[in-house]
């Protein structure tokens, strides 16, 4: 293969979960167009990566100084929804089960990866309590053993009494059947059963 | 989501088989890495869709006038493989099972697309027969109704009677367990059994 076709091959291989064969076909597609897609696309990823940026208070992507949730005064409601990633809060925001603040940690915690506090925007969460009025944190981490180190992490940060702590409900999820969920959620959907 | 990130979001999702929940995920990754994978992925692709095209012979894509194959003299041997797409050049170099000189149609033709004789690169072949003196061209079209309509109308357009065709043999795949073929290509293996 050519060897600026196999370098362009080898950056969109990198992409998430995307391996080698689908980077080929991608990179082929791209250069084969002739209605100038390649050039189109290198210009638009060129613009953005320029302009795009955390938001100064919460971390999520944006091209303005402030998101346009920080920016929407009617979601200060006092509840902060903390999450790991951008992609997380567009699923929120899909589902529309969430009306508030969010705060993006941009990864969790984690010994193995090497990726301590400093290295996540958790420091800010306590100035947002102060200067927000937050009275409710909303964890929506991974259900994993870095999320919910994570979250420990965070709640003994934060020594205001006025602010409680919350986490997504973990169990059996909307139409499981019981034959495909694994042991681990069935014993947390044990451990939280409800009174009916 | 932001306007910028949608609109790159919406150039990921026209990529072979990327939809836009790939596609969110691979703006997300690019936009939120710190090492600057998204300015280097676009100038990558912003240098490869300028110095790439169709070499001038047989259509595969090369950043010099004539592609590696063409410029190989160890693969004159006659053979001129014709094949739909770049990519099953890829694919074919990959298994090492033919070294010879490709030819790239560049597509297939089909009424239904409206795809013409004229916008395939079929008209070179008659040239390349006299130039590189090919003996036998090999059909590796996919075994489609467009692919073998192609295949007869490149056969049909060739008066030279020196020249003599053929195509890949159809049937049943290696390891291939009857329960899960398709009565196409069942048919086809019978219709083309081999005595033993």
């Amino acid at each position: 293969m050519n060897i600026k076709i196999e370098k362009l091959v080898k950056q969109f291989a990198k992409l998430p979960r995307v391996g080698t064969r689908a980077a080929t076909r991608m990179v082929i597609g791209l250069l084969q167009d002739k209605t100038g897609r390649a050039e189109s696309l290198a210009n638009t990823l060129l613009d953005a990566a320029k302009s795009i940026h955390p938001c100064s208070v919460c971390g999520v992507l944006t091209d303005a100084d402030m998101c346009e949730y920080c920016c929407d005064t009617s979601r200060r409601n006092g509840q902060l929804c903390v999450v790991r990633d951008f992609s997380d809060v567009l699923v929120l925001e899909k589902s529309g089960v969430f009306h508030g603040c969010y705060h993006v940690l941009g990864g969790s915690l984690s010994g193995v990866d090497g990726i301590t506090p400093d290295d996540l925007n958790i420091a800010n969460i306590a100035k947002r309590i102060e200067t927000e009025n937050i009275t409710e944190i909303i964890f929506a981490l991974p259900n994993t053993v870095e999320g919910k180190t994570t979250q420990q992490y965070i709640i003994s940060t934060i020594a205001n009494p006025n602010v409680s702590f919350s986490e997504l409900a973990s169990g059996v999820p909307l139409g499981g059947d019981l034959d495909y969920i694994d042991d681990g959620t069935l014993t947390l959907a044990f451990g939280g059963r409800k009174r009916i």
